[in-house]
């Protein structure tokens, strides 16, 4: 049996489609579709099948595919729910090996929807045939003139034709994207529909854009991932074969991830996941569908920006200044040009005006053109510029400007992001870097989006793909998990895991009695803390279960006494296995480390700042585990903290090195674990100047197949 | 004399127009001028005056304004900069009240440009004339088809007329803003760009609109401020007429301010004090130009939110997930809907799908277009929605829906955000709304803008204008402010400000020898701290000039020697006033109160996060001074560690009263002191369970007339 890629490059690419409930209505469904098909000028064979009519929109149509006697590539079936096992039976007689339904009302609704569905796939699976869809939109491909959808957008023609292949849950919204890029210039190598992704998903279609050759940018709309770990090796092989891969992903909201469950029947899963994912396999993640195409427009034509350094200019003074805040306020970089192009600058405009942004409007009437397009190739040349950015409003000799603007910008190669702030007033412009094949946007919102994704996906261009080596403690972590009971752990055993990975934890003697824990404070010497184990116990300073800066034995023999009533008191019911007696660790920062595993991704670390930082800011980072040492700086320093551990303001520096390798050993916990550890959280982790020490710890682990 | 809103309604609905510099050339400034004059078909007199020509675009021309020997309400000028002076004292010559100069290169470059601009205005002022400009565009009335200006912006007609006025210090933007206006369907009474606002400047226009009454929202683009305190006595006076005032403000980058400077000779000022004046004068605050035009349209269109829930539908369920998203991502809230309008609903969708943001696409054909409908009509009569927002993407009877979405949108008068996902597709739904005079969008980011700027215009008119009772201790205040130097302050005097307003600080006696410091300790009890008094010296902990926790005799003994050196070593030339000794105040949580003098919008008062805090994140809120109790504590709930101060996770509540109470006498310490007082910082602020206590201040304090 071919592979999945071969078998949609043979129903993408098809030389003969058949559509199952054709009609002559363009109401229905299968009126859509054929007329989009005739309409588009689809050139291989289209057969029209529909037990009561001979002829659709001219074709002979067939009473049941059965009859047709050919081979057929792909089909589209048009029908209502309930006649949909007959026909699929009938596709699979017919030996069609790829069916797209576009019916809605399946696993979306429910139980019983998702028991229906679960038949077309079983029908689909006896017959070695693939399914598209339920309750999707089929495809188009603009190269061979496929228009093989009921959607609206088709409508218009023709059809836009580039390089973008697009896979989307949302058979509206791959309408919009469609619009969207007919009006601004972008085109499609395909459009692909997946719905609630019975069969082939998302994944399969990322799959075949890989191995197409018309295909240089590939996007995605996706309410629910399959297969993380497959989204994410794929992702990979994107980044090698250099065809940026983009993402519009639904649920960063829970009421978006709850309408993710009955629009297709999707689990969204945790976007904070998703997020570090993405980023960890180079997925270029953007908020707007439509903008998604400019980005992946964009890429295509200009790929990665080189720097983050941003260099913008426009013939008006205002719409510069705003530029200006709108960049900063994007967090983007103004490049710092270097002396060369500021010299050469400063002979084009007066010399009260600053040279990035640039304000080339207004000057004097005989250079206005050559001045503003000179501008444009010093910013081009000059390497400390990673993107130029051409802001675009009314002036004197517009389409000029424009026209060689587009030129300059496809000539040099820079990536360069031009901005239209007039609207429907300068079409005439936009029309000209159309036919240049020169992408723009509209509005300040998208360019910014381009601008970031440039420079993102310079980033993953050069992301180093350091392969994280299985340390050796790894045996020693195994073994520890094995040991483990499964549920709720106690912080001496969750502290177990921490030792078995090399992790410092505070010394500590669990003591069943007070006088051992007397003796166990004074080997450890004073001040201690004293802290009830109990299985049961989440939240031990809530109830009273937790002494610190015990002070001596009568301190010691107090707290015992005060903590077994505490818990006496909140669980009575519950079993203590006594208390651990802790040397008072006290200086540096508190910062909590975890991990998670996660249905969708896999095993997660997550560092964060600690103590009240906590609950006043959401400072956290997350990352998918293993991580090796680099990775493991990098997260950290995404913390809003980082600066402090750092040292700032004449603060010493903590021992970054031991935070980055107690997050890193924590990563691999995590990842020897995988579906075993729910969760763990090491809260706080103390980082001092010298070393780091985890104070508490708390986790809970899983059966090995969950 | 009459009043700027008099002369301007004279000079902004004119009887007769002057182009000083008319030409045919259409290439030329006072040709394009000509050109927009004729073509929109201004019905009064045109008065083309150039000495070289005799008719003008068919027009009889004058040699000189002053041969025209009949009244000129405003005069265009449209001349090479040399020539200005002459020819605007033909027209004071001539009595024209006002006069537009188009022409650049004034006091944007610079000193030089300053002073030729100044001369200007001397001339204007001995004709008792007034400017608009220099570094214009002019202006357009499309009430009464006059386009008085050389942005070609204007070669597209007609000009969109309505309800918003505009008045924008950049021509070219002011161009953008005409240009999508025409798409959307939005319209201006007028627009007035106002350039270097040599003399009239952008309240004086604001004042016009308030006046005007085809005007029924007033859009600014401001560079810079000549009067802020008359901006916001206007927009006070917007907000009692009913008329919402929208600025889009440039220099909220270091970048963007310094570009103001380059462009319109604009001081740009403290962003963060814009934007604290901005919110207490009830001024939405966006920051893009377009948007603001469409944020202006759906206002006069439908007023404000009258409550922040939102409550969205689209055909498309993909894009209504994203939706989700995104209005979470805007921070704007969706509308719990009361159980009438969730059993109505439910009885349109099936049972899976969530109510709010309703997806109702792919209902059985024959409801498609009526449940569309009757949703929209059951969201618009909750109670608890503010606003309807409808995506609308691709589906099947388009054109339909949406008209009578906009029909129920006009006729139930709910703010309702319509937002167009495809582009140019749909051209013929978008055609529908502006003939039916309803606002829509076409990118998502500029629907959210128009919704938060309802729901923000919601709070604008229910702002409760507390009169802030000037308290009993200003006298108090008064009389410390005369007996301080001018200049740096030093603690003890810093504090003084703070106890004149009835503020608690810590105990403290100011020791001048080391007996006098042993003394003090005892009578405060220990521990004490020892701190350097110095006017140099403004970071004392950073050279050892602090020391904390002294607990006993020899402490205090040894402290003095260490910090007498320390300062004699770091500042050797400097004089010490001695030492002062406070008491050691601890517990609590630290956070900042400040106050500053802006010289556009006087005196400012600002709370921040203490300690860490303040370096990991920007925790900081300004209000304007003087603040109510009750506007005190609004400005504190900014904050982001306002829960933790509120009492979060079984931490107790601290005493929130008394830090309010001091933050508001901290403001009429500012307010009082007015320019007298540059800065203030008492850092920290210590908040504990019961009271506040200032454990450092440092002040500077300025000559009265600065």
């Amino acid at each position: 049996m071919s592979s999945v890629a071969d078998l949609l490059r043979a129903a993408i690419n098809p030389r003969a489609v058949a559509v199952v409930g054709a009609s002559a209505d363009v109401g229905k469904f299968g009126g859509r579709v054929m007329q989009f098909l005739v309409k588009h000028g689809y050139p291989g064979r289209i057969v029209p099948v529909n037990p009561g009519a001979t002829c659709v929109f001219g074709i002979p149509a067939y009473k049941s595919i059965t009859e047709v006697g050919a081979a057929i590539d792909v089909a589209l079936l048009a029908l209502p729910a309930q006649h949909l096992p007959a026909a699929l039976e009938q596709c699979g007689a017919a030996e069609v090996p790829c069916c797209v339904i576009i019916t809605a009302d399946f696993a979306e609704l429910g139980d019983e929807g998702a028991a229906r569905e679960a038949e077309l796939v079983r029908i689909a699976r006896s017959h070695d045939m693939r399914l598209i869809g339920p309750n999707c939109l089929g495809f188009i491909n603009p190269h061979v003139k496929l228009a093989l959808t009921s959607s609206v957008a088709l409508a218009v023609e023709p059809m836009p034709k580039g390089s973008v292949g697009l896979v989307s849950q949302s058979g509206s919204m791959m309408a919009s994207m469609i619009s969207h890029a007919a009006d601004s210039g972008a085109g499609f190598s395909a459009c692909v529909t997946v719905g609630n992704q019975a069969d082939l998903e998302i994944c399969d279609f990322i799959e075949y854009f890989l191995q197409d050759d018309t295909t240089h940018a590939i996007c995605t709309y996706i309410e629910g991932l399959k297969n993380g770990p497959r989204f994410l090796a794929l992702a990979e092989r994107c980044r090698e074969a250099g065809k940026p891969l983009l993402a519009v992903k639904a649920g960063s909201s829970d009421a978006g991830a709850h309408l993710t469950r009955s629009h297709t029947a999707s689990f969204a899963g945790s976007h904070a996941v998703w997020q570090a994912a993405a980023q960890s396999g180079g997925v270029l993640a953007i908020d707007d569908p439509e903008s998604m195409i400019d980005c992946a427009h964009f890429l295509t034509r200009f790929g990665p920006a080189r720097n983050a350094g941003v260099a913008a200019l426009s013939p008006s003074g205002g719409t510069i200044a705003v530029t200006a805040d709108r960049l900063y306020g994007a967090g983007l970089e103004l490049a710092e040009l270097v002396p060369a192009t500021r010299e050469a600058l400063s002979r084009i405009v007066p010399p009260t005006r600053p040279l990035n942004p640039l304000d080339v409007g207004g000057l004097p009437r005989e250079q206005g053109v050559s001045a503003a397009n000179d501008a444009q190739a010093l910013l081009s040349n000059d390497p400390s510029v990673g993107i130029v950015f051409i802001v675009v409003a009314t002036t004197p000799h517009l389409d000029e400007k424009v026209r060689k603007w587009g030129e300059t910008a496809i000539a040099s190669g820079k990536p360069t992001a031009i901005l239209f702030t007039p609207g429907r007033l300068v079409d005439s412009a936009r029309k000209t870097l159309r036919e240049i094949g020169c992408p723009y946007t509209d509005r300040m919102d998208d360019a910014l989006r381009v601008i970031r994704t440039a420079v993102d996906y310079g980033r993953v261009v050069s992301m180093r793909r350091g392969e994280a080596q299985p340390p050796a403690f790894i045996a020693v972590i195994e073994k520890q998990l094995s040991q483990l009971p499964i549920g709720r752990l106690t912080e001496p055993e969750a502290k177990s895991l921490l030792r078995a990975a090399g992790l410092s934890v505070t010394s500590e003697v669990l003591a069943t009695n007070v006088e051992d824990a007397v003796a166990a404070a004074t080997r450890l010497g004073y001040p201690v803390v004293l802290k009830a184990v109990c299985r049961e116990l989440v939240h031990k300073s809530d109830i009273g279960a937790v002494k610190l800066g015990l002070l001596d034995e009568d301190a010691v023999r107090n707290a015992w006494r005060d903590v077994i009533a505490n818990v006496a008191q909140h669980f009575p019911r519950s079993r203590m296995d006594g208390c651990v007696v802790q040397e008072m660790a006290a200086g540096g920062i508190e910062v909590i480390l975890g991990a998670r595993w996660d249905p969708q991704f896999g095993a997660v670390v997550m560092a964060g700042a600690g103590g009240i930082l906590v609950e006043v800011m959401s400072d956290v980072a997350l990352a998918l585990a293993p991580l090796g040492p680099d990775d493991a700086r990098t997260l950290l320093q995404k913390l809003k903290i980082w600066p402090v551990l750092a040292g700032t303001r004449g603060r010493p520096a903590l021992d970054l090195e031991a935070l980055t390798e107690a997050l890193a050993r924590l990563s691999w916990i995590a990842h020897t674990a995988g579906a075993r550890l729910l969760e763990l959280d090491v809260n706080p982790v103390l980082v001092k100047q010298h070393g780091v020490v985890a104070l508490d710890a708390r986790a809970t682990t899983g059966p090995a197949s969950s």
